[in-house]
C-alpha cells in the first residue's frame, strides 16, 4: 500500500493511501492556517466510574457547509481544501477541530521522540493548565489535559459517494488505512485505545456529507470496552472461556438472528439489540484488533461489509442513516480477552422515524427497542 | 390531595389528581378500545451486563398527531381523548402503547393481588411466550417477558403550556402525583426501580407536544444506576463515606458550576458534565427517594425547578428541547447509599444546533462535551 505523508499549513499530518500524486510536494497547502489549538480536558464522573471529555474550542466547528465548500473534496484551482492534491484514493489527516489531544499535533513516527513528549504532556501538565475552575480543592473533581488524537479519514473523493458505493479494491484501501492508523496511533504515549467509526448522515448528527470517517486515539479505555472487559473477564473466572467466543457460538448455533455467514466472517443481529437495525460483524478466529486479521479475512470483509451497507440502504425509501464502528481491543488490556468486531446500526426505526435516546436511554441507561431482532435479522437476509 | 382512579374502556387506569370533576363516574371512558397486548422481552446483553428491554409492538404508537387531535387533552363533545374528563389538573393514566409489563395492566392496589400475579407471571412465564427464537439452546442467550408499567403523566389540561408555565401550587400536585406513582409502583412485584421524567420538544423524540411526562417502573435496576450503586459502594468501603454527600460538598465548596443554592436545595452543573446544558439538583439533606422529602424540601423543590426551567427556556432563541428525570433509589437495593436528585439537561449545544450521541458516545459510550462546565454554569446564573 503507497502512503506519503505531508504537512498542512497548521502543521497537522495528511496521509494519502493508495494512488498518490505523483510527485505530492507538487502540492503543498496553499492555505495559512492558524495554529491549532486544543484544550481538551478529561474529567472523571465519580458516581458513574467514567472519564468525560471537554473540549470547549470546537463550538465553531464547520457546520453542513454547501456542497461547493466541501472542505474534504480534493482542492482546485478555485477551492483550497482540507486536501491540496487534485485527486486521490484514500486521505487521513489531523481533525482541525478534534477532541482530543491537549497538545500540538505531534508527530506520528512510530515511538520515540513523539511519544515521549505525548506522555509528558499527559503525566506532568495535569495541574497546569487546568486550573482552579477545574480541579478545585476537592479530591474527588479530577482532570486533566486529554491527550490522545483525532484523525478524518475520506474515503473518496467522490463527494456524492457512499461508502456502499467503494469497490472492493478501493475499500481494502480504507481498511489499509484503518490498519496503518490504528497501529502507529496506538504507539503515541498516552494513547490507550483507537477507534475507527463512521458516522453517516445528517440525522445521525454528520455535519459533513462528504463520504468519511474518523479516527479517535482515546487517552483511557472507553467506559463501553471497560465494561464489556470486566465481564469477558468475569467470564473467563467463572468458565475459564472466552466470552465472545461462547457468544459467537451461541449466535450460529441459535440461527435465526444470523444476517450473513462466509468463511471468514459472521453477521448477526445481537440478541439483545438496542438499536432498530443493528448488526454485528465477527470474524469467525477471534482476534484482537484488525492488525492481526488475515489476508484472506480482509479481503473477505470488504465484500460482506459492502454487501451489509447496501442492505442498509435498501432498508427504507431512503438510505438508512447509520453509525458504524470497529471494535478493537484497547493497547494495553485485554488482548486475549476482547474480540475485534464491526457494529452497523441505524437509529432510524421506520421511514422518517428515529430511535431517539430519550428518558430512558440518556438518563438511565436502560434501551428500549422496538424492533425485534429476529424481526430485523430477517428483514436484513431479504434484502441481500 | 385529592386523588380518583377510574378505568378506561380497554381496563388501563387513569388517575385524576388535584382537582377532581366532581363526579368522575359521570365521565367514563366511551371509547371501545380493543385490549392493549404487551409482548415486551427483557434480554441480557451479556458482554455488556444490562438488561435490554424489545417492545416490538410499538410501533404503530402515536405519533405527532395534529393539535385538534392531541389524545392528552381532556375529551370534549367532539372529541374523545385518553382523559374522559372535560378538565383536570394533573392525571396519570397506563401507556396504551407501553414498553413495559409484559402481562395485562394490573390493579395498583397496594401489595396485594396485583403484587402477586407480576410476580407469577414474571417468574414462570420466563420461558413460555418466549418461544426458541429468544432462547434458543445456549444458556447465553438469557430472556424473559419483562415486568413493570409504563404510565404517562399529563401536568396541565393546558394543550400549549409547558412544565415552566405552571405555577408553584400547580408543580405540588404533580410532586404529589410522582411521590404517589412511585410509592404505588414500587409495591408492584417484579418492579426493582421507578423513574419519573420528560421528554420536552421534539428535537429530544417527544412524539406528543401536550405537557407530559412518564413514569416507568422497571424490572431490574437500570444500568446507570447499578453503576452509581457500584461506584458508591466502593467508595463507602474505601472510606466510610458516602459518595454523593462528598461530591455535593465538593461542589458547594469549588463554586464555580453552582447555578442556584437555596435552603434545602443546590443546582449546579456537574463538574463531568456530559451534556452542553446540564443541571444537577440535590436536596441538601440526602434521602433516598421522592416520598422521604421533607414538605419544606419539596415546596421550595417546586419554586426553584419552574427557575430553571425558565433558565433553560431562555438559553436560545426557542425553547431548548430538554430532558428532566428523577433519580431514585431502586426498590430494594441501595437505599442508604443513593441519593435522590433530578439531572436536567438539554442536546441543543448552540441555536439550530444539536448534540448527537454519534459514534464516540453511541459506539463506545465516550462522551465529549462541547460547552464547559463552568461556562455553562456561568451562563445559567446570568439567565436568573
Amino acid at each position: 500500500m503507497k502512503k506519503t505523508s505531508i504537512r498542512l499549513s497548521d502543521g497537522r499530518e495528511l496521509i494519502y493511501f493508495g494512488a498518490i500524486p505523483e510527485r505530492p510536494g507538487d502540492y503543498p497547502d496553499r492555505r495559512r492556517l492558524p495554529g491549532v489549538e486544543v484544550l481538551s480536558q478529561q474529567r472523571y464522573d465519580q458516581l458513574l466510574g467514567e472519564w468525560v471529555v471537554i473540549a470547549s474550542h470546537r463550538q465553531d466547528r464547520t457546520f453542513r457547509p454547501a456542497d461547493d465548500q466541501c472542505p474534504l473534496c480534493p482542492s482546485t484551482a478555485d477551492s483550497l481544501t482540507e486536501i491540496p492534491a487534485p485527486c486521490y484514493d484514500v486521505v487521513v489527516f489531523e481533525n482541525r477541530f478534534p477532541s482530543l489531544g491537549a497538545q500540538p499535533a505531534q508527530p506520528v513516527a512510530a515511538g520515540g521522540a513523539s511519544g515521549s513528549a505525548a506522555g509528558g504532556a499527559y503525566g506532568s501538565a495535569a495541574g497546569g493548565a487546568y486550573g482552579s475552575a477545574a480541579g478545585g480543592g476537592s479530591a474527588l473533581l479530577v482532570g486533566r489535559p486529554a491527550a490522545g488524537r483525532c484523525e478524518v479519514i475520506c474515503f473518496s473523493q467522490d463527494h456524492n459517494a457512499s461508502f456502499a458505493d467503494l469497490t472492493p479494491a478501493h475499500a481494502e484501501i480504507v481498511v489499509a488505512a484503518w490498519i496503518d492508523r490504528s497501529t502507529e496511533l496506538s504507539l503515541l504515549a498516552g494513547v490507550e485505545q483507537v477507534f475507527c467509526f463512521e458516522n453517516r448522515g445528517r440525522d445521525i448528527g454528520a455535519t459533513l456529507s462528504h463520504p468519511h470517517g474518523q479516527i479517535y486515539a482515546y487517552p483511557y479505555v472507553t467506559p463501553r470496552t471497560a465494561r464489556m472487559l470486566a465481564m469477558s473477564t468475569a467470564y473467563r473466572q467463572r468458565t475459564g472461556l472466552n466470552l465472545a467466543d461462547e457468544l459467537l457460538a451461541a449466535e450460529r448455533s441459535d440461527g435465526p438472528r444470523i444476517v450473513a455467514a462466509s468463511q471468514h466472517w459472521t453477521a448477526f443481529v445481537p440478541h439483545a439489540a438496542r438499536w432498530p437495525y443493528e448488526v454485528h460483524l465477527y470474524p469467525n478466529r477471534r482476534v484482537p484488533d484488525l492488525a492481526a486479521l488475515s489476508g484472506a479475512a480482509k479481503n473477505e470483509f470488504c465484500e460482506l461489509y459492502l454487501d451489509l451497507l447496501g442492505r442498509f440502504d435498501r432498508l427504507f425509501d431512503t438510505p438508512a442513516p447509520y453509525i458504524s464502528g470497529w471494535h478493537q481491543a484497547p493497547v494495553r488490556q485485554g488482548r486475549n480477552e476482547l474480540a475485534l468486531h464491526l457494529e452497523l446500526f441505524t437509529t432510524r426505526r421506520a421511514p422518517g422515524k428515529l430511535k431517539y435516546l430519550a428518558g430512558s436511554e440518556s438518563g438511565m441507561g436502560a434501551f428500549l427497542n422496538d424492533v425485534g431482532p429476529e424481526t430485523a435479522a430477517e428483514r436484513l437476509r431479504q434484502l441481500g
